[in-house]
Protein backbone atom coordinates (compact mmCIF):
# COMPACT_ATOMS: atom_id res chain seq x y z
CA UNK A 1 0.00 0.00 0.00
CA UNK A 2 1.08 3.72 -1.02
CA UNK A 3 1.72 6.56 0.71
CA UNK A 4 1.48 9.41 -1.09
CA UNK A 5 2.29 13.43 0.25
CA UNK A 6 0.84 15.53 -2.05
CA UNK A 7 2.20 19.14 -1.49
CA UNK A 8 1.38 22.67 -2.94
CA UNK A 9 4.92 24.73 -3.55
CA UNK A 10 8.51 23.21 -3.78
CA UNK A 11 10.80 22.60 -0.68
CA UNK A 12 13.03 25.31 -0.74
CA UNK A 13 15.10 25.83 2.89
CA UNK A 14 18.00 22.95 2.34
CA UNK A 15 18.03 21.98 5.79
CA UNK A 16 14.29 20.83 5.62
CA UNK A 17 15.26 19.22 1.82
CA UNK A 18 17.45 17.16 4.01
CA UNK A 19 15.22 16.09 6.86
CA UNK A 20 13.14 15.26 4.58
CA UNK A 21 15.56 12.96 2.25
CA UNK A 22 16.94 11.67 5.89
CA UNK A 23 12.97 10.02 7.17
CA UNK A 24 12.00 9.56 3.80
CA UNK A 25 14.87 6.90 3.26
CA UNK A 26 14.48 4.88 6.64
CA UNK A 27 10.21 5.01 5.45
CA UNK A 28 10.65 3.28 2.15
CA UNK A 29 12.30 0.52 4.18
CA UNK A 30 8.41 0.06 5.33
CA UNK A 31 6.85 0.73 2.87
CA UNK A 32 6.45 2.35 -0.58
CA UNK A 33 6.26 6.04 -0.23
CA UNK A 34 5.48 9.10 -2.95
CA UNK A 35 6.28 12.82 -1.91
CA UNK A 36 4.43 15.27 -4.60
CA UNK A 37 5.60 18.57 -4.67
CA UNK A 38 3.50 20.91 -6.99
CA UNK A 39 4.99 23.93 -8.34
CA UNK A 40 3.59 27.21 -6.91
CA UNK A 41 1.02 28.51 -9.37
CA UNK A 42 2.73 31.59 -11.10
CA UNK A 43 2.37 35.25 -10.02
CA UNK A 44 0.58 33.64 -6.66
CA UNK A 45 2.04 36.57 -4.52
CA UNK A 46 -0.52 38.47 -6.96
CA UNK A 47 -3.91 36.76 -5.97
CA UNK A 48 -6.32 37.49 -2.72
CA UNK A 49 -6.18 34.25 -0.39
CA UNK A 50 -9.34 33.12 -1.61
CA UNK A 51 -8.42 33.15 -5.42
CA UNK A 52 -5.10 31.57 -4.17
CA UNK A 53 -6.41 28.68 -2.60
CA UNK A 54 -9.17 28.30 -5.23
CA UNK A 55 -6.79 27.62 -7.78
CA UNK A 56 -4.92 25.94 -5.66
CA UNK A 57 -7.61 23.75 -4.66
CA UNK A 58 -8.24 22.64 -8.29
CA UNK A 59 -4.80 21.62 -8.55
CA UNK A 60 -5.19 19.44 -5.65
CA UNK A 61 -8.35 18.39 -6.93
CA UNK A 62 -6.20 16.56 -10.29
CA UNK A 63 -3.96 15.16 -7.90
CA UNK A 64 -6.15 13.03 -6.40
CA UNK A 65 -5.61 9.19 -6.70
CA UNK A 66 -7.92 6.72 -7.67
CA UNK A 67 -8.86 4.07 -5.22
CA UNK A 68 -6.77 5.64 -2.03
CA UNK A 69 -7.92 7.19 1.34
CA UNK A 70 -7.56 10.89 1.13
CA UNK A 71 -6.87 13.37 4.50
CA UNK A 72 -6.16 17.16 4.02
CA UNK A 73 -3.17 17.89 6.53
CA UNK A 74 -5.10 20.61 8.27
CA UNK A 75 -4.42 22.69 12.03
CA UNK A 76 -8.23 21.98 12.52
CA UNK A 77 -8.09 18.29 11.72
CA UNK A 78 -8.16 15.33 14.17
CA UNK A 79 -5.22 14.90 16.42
CA UNK A 80 -4.01 11.76 16.60
CA UNK A 81 -0.88 10.94 19.10
CA UNK A 82 1.50 8.65 17.75
CA UNK A 83 0.04 5.21 18.86
CA UNK A 84 -2.91 6.18 16.98
CA UNK A 85 -1.26 7.41 13.73
CA UNK A 86 0.06 3.74 13.82
CA UNK A 87 -3.44 1.91 14.42
CA UNK A 88 -4.78 4.03 11.90
CA UNK A 89 -1.73 3.04 9.80
CA UNK A 90 -2.42 -0.57 10.34
CA UNK A 91 -6.01 -0.28 9.33
CA UNK A 92 -5.58 1.03 5.96
CA UNK A 93 -2.81 -1.26 5.23
CA UNK A 94 -5.81 -4.02 5.96
CA UNK A 95 -8.35 -2.21 3.92
CA UNK A 96 -8.86 -2.76 0.45
CA UNK A 97 -7.51 0.58 -0.64
CA UNK A 98 -4.88 1.06 -3.03
CA UNK A 99 -3.10 3.87 -0.47
CA UNK A 100 -3.13 6.66 1.62
CA UNK A 101 -3.36 10.20 0.27
CA UNK A 102 -2.37 13.43 2.11
CA UNK A 103 -2.53 16.71 1.07
CA UNK A 104 -0.54 19.85 2.11
CA UNK A 105 -2.21 23.32 1.05
CA UNK A 106 -0.65 26.60 0.59
CA UNK A 107 -0.35 28.87 3.00
CA UNK A 108 -3.98 30.07 2.82
CA UNK A 109 -5.68 26.85 3.57
CA UNK A 110 -7.29 24.78 1.65
CA UNK A 111 -10.55 26.16 -1.00
CA UNK A 112 -13.87 24.97 0.18
CA UNK A 113 -14.18 23.06 -2.50
CA UNK A 114 -11.62 20.93 -1.48
CA UNK A 115 -12.91 20.40 1.71
CA UNK A 116 -15.82 19.28 0.64
CA UNK A 117 -14.21 17.08 -1.79
CA UNK A 118 -11.77 15.74 0.86
CA UNK A 119 -13.82 15.69 4.22
CA UNK A 120 -11.59 14.22 6.36
CA UNK A 121 -8.58 16.04 7.83
CA UNK A 122 -5.87 15.22 10.53
CA UNK A 123 -3.87 17.93 12.01
CA UNK A 124 -0.38 17.34 13.68
CA UNK A 125 -0.50 20.18 15.87
CA UNK A 126 -2.88 23.42 16.44
CA UNK A 127 -0.23 25.42 15.84
CA UNK A 128 0.42 26.56 12.42
CA UNK A 129 3.81 25.36 10.72
CA UNK A 130 5.74 26.30 7.63
CA UNK A 131 4.38 24.32 4.74
CA UNK A 132 7.72 22.78 4.13
CA UNK A 133 8.06 21.95 7.69
CA UNK A 134 4.95 19.77 7.67
CA UNK A 135 6.02 17.73 4.99
CA UNK A 136 9.37 16.92 7.17
CA UNK A 137 7.16 16.46 10.32
CA UNK A 138 4.55 14.19 8.38
CA UNK A 139 7.95 11.88 7.10
CA UNK A 140 8.81 11.54 10.14
CA UNK A 141 5.41 10.23 12.40
CA UNK A 142 5.02 7.91 9.13
CA UNK A 143 8.52 6.95 9.55
CA UNK A 144 7.45 6.43 13.41
CA UNK A 145 4.53 4.80 13.01
CA UNK A 146 5.80 1.94 11.16
CA UNK A 147 8.73 1.37 13.49
CA UNK A 148 5.40 1.58 16.46
CA UNK A 149 3.79 -1.17 14.40
CA UNK A 150 7.31 -3.46 14.09
CA UNK A 151 7.55 -2.72 17.95
CA UNK A 152 11.44 -1.21 17.28
CA UNK A 153 12.49 1.07 19.98
CA UNK A 154 12.91 4.26 17.75
CA UNK A 155 9.79 5.76 19.99
CA UNK A 156 11.51 6.05 22.69
CA UNK A 157 14.62 8.12 21.22
CA UNK A 158 17.04 5.38 20.52
CA UNK A 159 18.24 6.44 16.66
CA UNK A 160 21.34 5.26 15.92
CA UNK A 161 22.92 7.74 13.80
CA UNK B 1 13.12 39.58 29.11
CA UNK B 2 14.85 36.46 27.72
CA UNK B 3 13.59 33.26 26.37
CA UNK B 4 15.53 30.26 27.03
CA UNK B 5 15.38 26.45 25.75
CA UNK B 6 16.58 24.29 28.26
CA UNK B 7 17.44 20.60 26.63
CA UNK B 8 18.56 17.70 27.88
CA UNK B 9 20.99 16.22 25.38
CA UNK B 10 22.97 17.63 22.35
CA UNK B 11 21.77 18.07 18.53
CA UNK B 12 23.30 15.67 16.67
CA UNK B 13 21.32 15.94 13.35
CA UNK B 14 22.93 18.15 10.85
CA UNK B 15 20.03 19.62 9.16
CA UNK B 16 18.49 19.86 12.47
CA UNK B 17 21.28 21.95 13.67
CA UNK B 18 21.12 24.38 10.54
CA UNK B 19 17.49 24.75 11.18
CA UNK B 20 17.54 25.50 14.44
CA UNK B 21 20.08 28.26 13.25
CA UNK B 22 18.10 29.48 10.96
CA UNK B 23 15.32 30.43 13.09
CA UNK B 24 17.40 31.26 15.77
CA UNK B 25 19.27 33.85 13.74
CA UNK B 26 15.75 35.79 12.88
CA UNK B 27 14.40 35.04 16.59
CA UNK B 28 17.16 37.13 17.93
CA UNK B 29 16.39 40.17 16.09
CA UNK B 30 12.84 40.07 17.96
CA UNK B 31 14.42 39.22 21.72
CA UNK B 32 17.46 37.58 23.78
CA UNK B 33 16.95 33.81 22.94
CA UNK B 34 19.31 31.58 24.94
CA UNK B 35 19.35 27.64 23.45
CA UNK B 36 20.99 25.95 26.51
CA UNK B 37 21.96 22.06 25.76
CA UNK B 38 23.16 20.01 28.76
CA UNK B 39 25.19 16.67 27.20
CA UNK B 40 23.85 13.58 27.83
CA UNK B 41 24.38 11.60 31.07
CA UNK B 42 27.26 9.65 30.50
CA UNK B 43 26.08 5.61 30.27
CA UNK B 44 22.51 6.74 29.93
CA UNK B 45 22.16 3.70 27.48
CA UNK B 46 22.31 0.98 30.29
CA UNK B 47 19.71 3.63 32.94
CA UNK B 48 16.51 2.01 33.29
CA UNK B 49 13.99 4.81 31.70
CA UNK B 50 12.93 5.74 35.61
CA UNK B 51 16.40 6.19 36.39
CA UNK B 52 17.36 8.16 33.56
CA UNK B 53 14.47 10.46 33.89
CA UNK B 54 14.94 10.86 37.24
CA UNK B 55 18.85 11.91 36.89
CA UNK B 56 18.33 14.22 33.71
CA UNK B 57 15.34 15.73 36.39
CA UNK B 58 18.04 16.30 39.13
CA UNK B 59 20.07 18.18 36.46
CA UNK B 60 17.58 20.02 34.71
CA UNK B 61 16.49 21.33 38.71
CA UNK B 62 20.12 23.28 39.11
CA UNK B 63 19.54 24.96 35.23
CA UNK B 64 16.65 26.49 36.59
CA UNK B 65 16.62 30.38 35.71
CA UNK B 66 15.56 32.39 39.03
CA UNK B 67 12.79 34.96 38.11
CA UNK B 68 12.27 33.32 35.36
CA UNK B 69 8.57 31.64 34.06
CA UNK B 70 9.24 27.71 33.40
CA UNK B 71 7.31 25.52 31.46
CA UNK B 72 7.77 22.39 30.52
CA UNK B 73 7.65 21.26 27.02
CA UNK B 74 5.39 18.09 26.94
CA UNK B 75 2.91 16.40 24.57
CA UNK B 76 0.51 16.46 27.84
CA UNK B 77 0.63 20.15 28.58
CA UNK B 78 -1.52 22.55 27.34
CA UNK B 79 -1.90 22.88 23.27
CA UNK B 80 -2.13 26.75 22.30
CA UNK B 81 -2.75 27.74 18.50
CA UNK B 82 0.27 30.10 16.76
CA UNK B 83 -2.29 32.83 17.60
CA UNK B 84 -2.45 32.44 21.47
CA UNK B 85 1.29 31.38 22.03
CA UNK B 86 1.69 34.72 20.55
CA UNK B 87 -0.53 36.30 23.39
CA UNK B 88 1.17 34.27 25.54
CA UNK B 89 4.48 36.27 24.82
CA UNK B 90 2.92 39.48 24.77
CA UNK B 91 1.49 39.11 28.53
CA UNK B 92 5.22 37.18 28.99
CA UNK B 93 7.09 40.27 28.02
CA UNK B 94 4.69 42.80 30.32
CA UNK B 95 4.78 40.69 33.25
CA UNK B 96 7.96 41.71 35.73
CA UNK B 97 9.80 38.45 35.42
CA UNK B 98 13.24 38.61 33.62
CA UNK B 99 12.14 35.88 31.71
CA UNK B 100 10.97 32.42 30.75
CA UNK B 101 12.42 29.11 30.51
CA UNK B 102 11.27 26.30 28.56
CA UNK B 103 12.52 22.82 29.38
CA UNK B 104 13.10 19.88 26.75
CA UNK B 105 13.11 16.78 28.12
CA UNK B 106 14.91 13.17 27.49
CA UNK B 107 13.20 10.68 25.59
CA UNK B 108 11.83 9.09 28.37
CA UNK B 109 10.01 12.12 29.58
CA UNK B 110 10.41 14.25 32.77
CA UNK B 111 11.19 13.01 36.20
CA UNK B 112 7.86 12.98 39.10
CA UNK B 113 9.91 15.34 40.95
CA UNK B 114 10.81 17.53 38.22
CA UNK B 115 6.91 17.88 37.27
CA UNK B 116 6.03 18.78 40.58
CA UNK B 117 8.35 21.27 40.51
CA UNK B 118 7.44 23.01 37.39
CA UNK B 119 3.90 22.08 36.84
CA UNK B 120 3.39 23.98 33.93
CA UNK B 121 3.57 22.38 30.60
CA UNK B 122 3.00 23.43 27.02
CA UNK B 123 2.05 20.57 24.24
CA UNK B 124 3.94 21.79 20.47
CA UNK B 125 1.57 18.60 19.13
CA UNK B 126 0.03 14.83 20.43
CA UNK B 127 2.39 13.45 18.16
CA UNK B 128 5.60 12.55 19.75
CA UNK B 129 8.24 14.31 18.11
CA UNK B 130 11.87 13.82 17.97
CA UNK B 131 13.81 15.71 20.85
CA UNK B 132 16.11 17.67 18.42
CA UNK B 133 13.15 18.13 15.89
CA UNK B 134 11.13 19.93 18.99
CA UNK B 135 13.89 22.11 19.41
CA UNK B 136 13.61 23.53 15.37
CA UNK B 137 9.93 23.68 15.74
CA UNK B 138 9.91 26.02 19.58
CA UNK B 139 12.90 27.96 17.82
CA UNK B 140 9.88 28.32 14.96
CA UNK B 141 7.24 29.08 17.02
CA UNK B 142 8.78 31.87 19.02
CA UNK B 143 9.91 33.56 16.03
CA UNK B 144 6.73 33.12 14.61
CA UNK B 145 4.73 34.85 17.90
CA UNK B 146 7.42 37.76 17.74
CA UNK B 147 6.39 38.40 13.77
CA UNK B 148 2.33 38.06 14.76
CA UNK B 149 2.94 40.30 17.78
CA UNK B 150 4.61 42.85 14.96
CA UNK B 151 1.99 42.23 12.78
CA UNK B 152 4.61 41.18 10.43
CA UNK B 153 3.52 38.81 7.22
CA UNK B 154 5.87 35.96 8.04
CA UNK B 155 2.09 33.91 9.08
CA UNK B 156 0.68 33.33 6.17
CA UNK B 157 3.82 32.36 4.43
CA UNK B 158 5.03 34.58 2.97
CA UNK B 159 8.99 33.93 4.08
CA UNK B 160 11.60 35.37 1.88
CA UNK B 161 14.44 33.14 1.68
Amino acid sequence: MEIRLTCIGETKLPFIVEGIAFYQKKLRHYLPFVLEEIPDLKLSQNLSPEERSLKEGLVLLKKLQPGFLVYRLDEHGKMPDSLSLAKHLSAWQMSSKKGVQFLVGGPFGFSPELKQTVPDAISLSALTFPHDLVRLMMVEQLYRACTILKNEPYHHGHLKY
